[in-house]
């Protein structure tokens, strides 16, 4: 898909946008990696399955930011993003640290839902600030991935409460 | 308030639920240090009064979380989260880069809604873990916080969408 926005590269809030375009660009890229080592973690099948399946979402996920920085006349270049690196961190950690007790799933959840609310919350101020700026494209795009970090939030609270959290009491 | 939860001490899931309650005592300790800092340097009247008033629900967030701890018999020591850690850079970094920009309060209000939904999806996990474990009186505070934190997520959508962003076009 092309976007056909005309960008408003003068205004600081076209500049904020494209700073947070290029955080979230990084996170998702780098989610793209932690998460098939969080599929191969979880013990349980519907949660494995759930990474697995949301793996697929997020490479997508990628390359609509990058559509939405290319339609602005931009380049795909990546911001580090230490918020995300400290999601991943942690969840790294959690994953270590629960590998052998039947609470491992249930902090893999954790770990996920709060990288899935990183980015309700970074896509939601992106698409506040691309409505205000006019770029009716950007914001279909960004519409598309809060609807799928919704469900995949949506999913993981369904799987948590259907039976790991129970599991873990064991 | 005092609780009478009876701890499941020997549970994983009730290791799980100290874990994520230490992690988000260093969070909110940390919360109590930066938004003071945020509340300076927000340029908008409103805004600066959100990060104040919340300032004042933090306090209680700590006390809230404290109690808990203590009302399963188990002391008050923090964990550090390196999730918060970088949420909290990240939010310096970007009143660092926007100190002189029209969008200063956007970049401000971008980074305290991603500091407020890990808040909503630690303490949404951490309230079923102790729904699941049968601690009726942490979950009633678990809840308040919940709630409040919600509240603080809304009221900064409406800053946001009610000016702050337009000013951000100059």
């Amino acid at each position: 898909m092309k976007t056909t926005d005309q960008p408003k590269a003068d205004t600081e809030l076209h500049e904020l946008l494209v700073d947070q375009l290029r955080d979230i660009l990084w996170a998702e890229k780098h989610l793209v990696k932690a998460l098939p080592k969080m599929a191969k973690a979880a013990s349980d099948k519907k949660l494995s399955d759930a990474f697995t399946s949301h793996l697929a979402e997020t490479k997508n996920h990628v390359v609509r930011v990058e559509t939405v920085l290319k339609g602005l006349g931009l380049s795909t270049r990546a911001k580090k993003c230490p918020a995300m690196e400290g999601l991943l961190k942690e969840a790294d950690e959690l994953a270590e640290e629960y590998a052998d007790s039947s609470a491992l799933d249930a902090a893999l959840i954790t770990a996920a839902q709060k990288v899935e609310h990183y980015e309700i919350a970074s896509y939601g101020t992106m698409r506040a600030f691309a409505q205000r700026l006019g770029y009716a494209d950007a914001v279909k795009l960004l519409t598309q991935t809060i609807d799928e970090e919704g469900k995949a939030d949506q999913a993981l609270t369904k799987i948590a409460t259907g039976g790991v959290n129970q599991m873990a009491l064991a």
